[in-house]
């Protein structure tokens, strides 16, 4: 059991890593906005708490997520990392379930247990028994608004946190690259300080900061409930009215604002050396829409842009600097257009052995050049589109996906009915519009280029030296 | 008159920008840490307010001004520009000073008044004849309190600050270059937020916004009145008394407190390509510590190595690359210390007809490495140090340089007793000091270098059409 337990929590910060990485990056959701396969039902309880339900009676098992609609980015300045360390917290018990036993209990009646936060969303999750889901819908309504803390456990779990921000970044230069990278392409808004929190701030949060954020954004008309599974809409409906259904309204939660991103007027360059760094890589983030902030179409014409541009050994990148030009030993690129205010195009290569990392870089460039001035072609569009709606048909296969799916969609302003007819969407973007938004948005004024090179020069090694103590 | 009055607008305006150049570059405050000269008297009122009284007999006349610690830096995020946008309403009126009646008193009885705003202080000063200091404390503590903003005169000050950003900034490349090159050296910290406000923040501010800005920070507790001229400590003590003294103190009042920025992993370069930027130019600015964040002497002790290293046609960067190389028309640098939480050190370089950038970015990297690893000579320090305190000398000989002196110090942590031992402090600076300092803060990790670039290349011109709404 204790064995499970400490599986768990790895797992639970894996899970706000590869938030992380998602932050950056882009993952099975990202491409993932809509549903494929079966329709959701939905409705609210008096409380505001929103309710969907996707029946999947393939097995008995249910999975039941909560979406807070709040992450990192509503943050108080200086308090980065409360989010994800108050996410920590939320295991450590309420009046009913003593410190610690929350995902034991789980766990002791056969189910898993997790959560994660990002930018926008912090989600904990179960999947039981569907025997069990009446279980863990009273414990997840009872840390909804009794969550108990005493001060020496908060000190204990940020010592864990910090410890997590050590491992994870400051000993990835692939992290930490990425870090330096989000910060430069996000100038005012928020989603320029990381997830995890800056150390210096991390170090300083306390129990009143977590009961703050607590009482401030943790409430059931800031949450989405969704239940995946052998399950039906009157036995969820019945269920929530007796568990969520008894929390309290908080009257004072208001729509989110953020700092928008100013318009930038001019490309950047990172470069990070480090000797653990392994082999030479260029990353490009291009400042782009979301599927929240994007005019109708731009978002998808995106994704199949970043499809055709970049993903995939059949790839525009791939093709041309991998398999052609042999100067790189990967490459690959995404459009991560989850976020509430803002979205990214991303690309990355990690350079073949012998070819210096500024010629990785050209190649690159080119590519994108290519396409800005010469579009892509109508066969590629096709393909792209046919892969695309293939993968949200294997994804619907997934319960927890399927779950995740609404979820994000609900947490980051989209409603039921938009997630669902994503892929008709998908089907109606043509080349013109693809060919658009690839002169508009892959434009190097709106871009951070990251070097992360394994070679370190001497002005920067005596810098090193001197963190490191040495004199 | 009103000729008289546009002429100070237009100052008042160009003030701000002088200090949005000082966030980036240097003035002669930036140098002027210190009296050398007349000696400072103070007390404070029971309310509060700190008076600082400097006697200057050479002519009848009184400088007055009034810092409030409050900038740019302490705007909530999303409301960049309020600070400046409230500092020009401050001329509106109050209801014994009709709208736009301030300046017209001023003058009509022979006086100059301006304002300014920084990203740690908002300053308003008059230089009035000795027998008109009554009348213009009695106007300044009216406003302290008593302004009063009339929705349409509020949007029309704010087209104001809007056509200032435009004409300031946007039309002058090498402004947006330093405001980009901030917001990347920046990553947590205000002070990475233009002075001015990012354009779509400032065209959201309302009435609302600057009275709420306005009774947060303007009280006599959280300002400073610096009365120099000729006049004595106990003139000032019943003049303050009798207006300044009349106004209540503001019990929520708290020592300011913003994010602090995260230490940087990595180095960063920001180009900017625009056809109006007239020569090629290279900068460079690394964060390092302020008067008031760094430890003893360290702050002293930079302000001597960027007078060797790149201030004036005898430093280390002007004889390397104009002098000997000619790779460069112009090379300057600085230290700017005057931060309330950050510093920077700044390098700039503007190429020579013939060079290309990048061989000016090199010859310019080879000088501060040739600082950092062989150091500056003791001669060179001798000779700094001698220029600085002659500085101090001839800059205690303008009223205005040594008023600005206090209320800096003051509103940016430093004591009177303070400002005062700073040529006593800079006299104690050691070789050793000052190479230790160059090799701990002229660290590229630590530093954002900007080219500014007349030539558009094919993709970026791409953009720029677009922008400018050709397809």
């Amino acid at each position: 059991m204790i064995e499970y337990l400490t599986g768990a929590m790895v797992l639970r910060a894996a899970m706000v890593m590869a938030c992380g990485v998602f932050a950056v990056g882009g993952l099975a959701v990202a491409s993932g906005h809509a549903a494929a396969g079966p329709k959701a039902q939905h409705f609210s309880l008096a409380n505001g708490l929103e309710v969907v339900v996707i029946p999947d009676r393939r097995a008995p098992v249910v999975t039941h997520m909560v979406w807070y609609r709040v992450g990192s980015a509503d943050e108080t300045p200086g308090s980065s990392g409360i989010a994800h360390f108050l996410e920590h917290l939320m295991f450590k018990g309420t009046d009913k379930i003593p410190p610690g036993a929350f995902s034991k209990i789980v766990a002791a009646n056969g189910g898993q247990d997790n959560a994660f936060t990002t930018q926008d969303a912090t989600a904990y999750f179960q999947r039981v028994s569907k025997e069990n889901l009446g279980l863990v819908m009273e414990m997840e309504a009872d840390r909804m608004a009794n969550l108990r803390l005493d001060e020496k456990s908060v000190l204990t779990e940020r010592d864990v946190i910090l410890e997590e921000r050590r491992s994870r970044v400051e000993n990835d230069p692939s992290s930490v690259l990425n870090e330096q990278m989000m910060a430069a392409l996000y100038q005012s808004h928020p989603y320029g300080i990381p997830v995890i929190g800056w150390r210096q701030e991390m170090a300083e949060l306390d129990r009143k900061d977590a009961l703050g954020f607590y009482s401030r954004y943790y409430a059931p008309n800031n949450a989405i409930l969704v239940v995946a599974g052998d399950v039906t809409l009157d036995e969820v409906k019945a269920l929530a009215e007796k568990t969520y259904g008894k929390v309290a309204k908080n009257g004072k939660i208001v729509t989110r604002q953020r700092p928008k991103e100013p318009p930038h007027r001019a490309g950047v360059w990172v470069k990070l050396e480090d000797a653990r760094a392994g082999k030479a890589t260029v990353q490009r983030l291009y400042l782009a829409p979301s599927y929240s902030s994007a005019r109708p179409n731009e978002a998808e014409a995106l994704d199949l842009l970043m499809k055709i541009a970049a993903s995939g050994t059949t790839s525009r990148l791939y093709k041309g600097l991998v398999v052609e030009q042999k100067k790189a030993s990967s490459a690959t690129g995404w459009y991560s257009g989850s976020g509430l205010d803002s979205g990214r195009l991303g690309l990355v290569a990690v350079a073949a052995d012998s070819t210096p990392i500024e010629n990785v870089a050209d190649a690159m460039d080119a590519v994108i050049a290519d396409i800005r001035e010469n579009g892509v072609t109508q066969k590629e569009l096709d393909r792209a589109r046919d892969a695309y709606l293939a993968d949200y048909i294997y994804g619907s296969d997934s319960q927890t996906q399927l779950a995740q799916r609404y979820g994000w969609g609900l947490a980051t302003g989209q409603s039921v009915e938009d997630i669902e007819a994503w892929p008709e969407r998908i089907g109606k973007v043509t080349l013109a519009d693809v060919n658009r938004v690839a002169r508009t948005y892959l434009d190097i004024d709106q871009s951070v280029t990251g070097y992360l090179l394994p070679e370190v020069k001497r002005a920067t090694k005596a810098a090193d030296d001197k963190r490191n103590g040495k004199s």
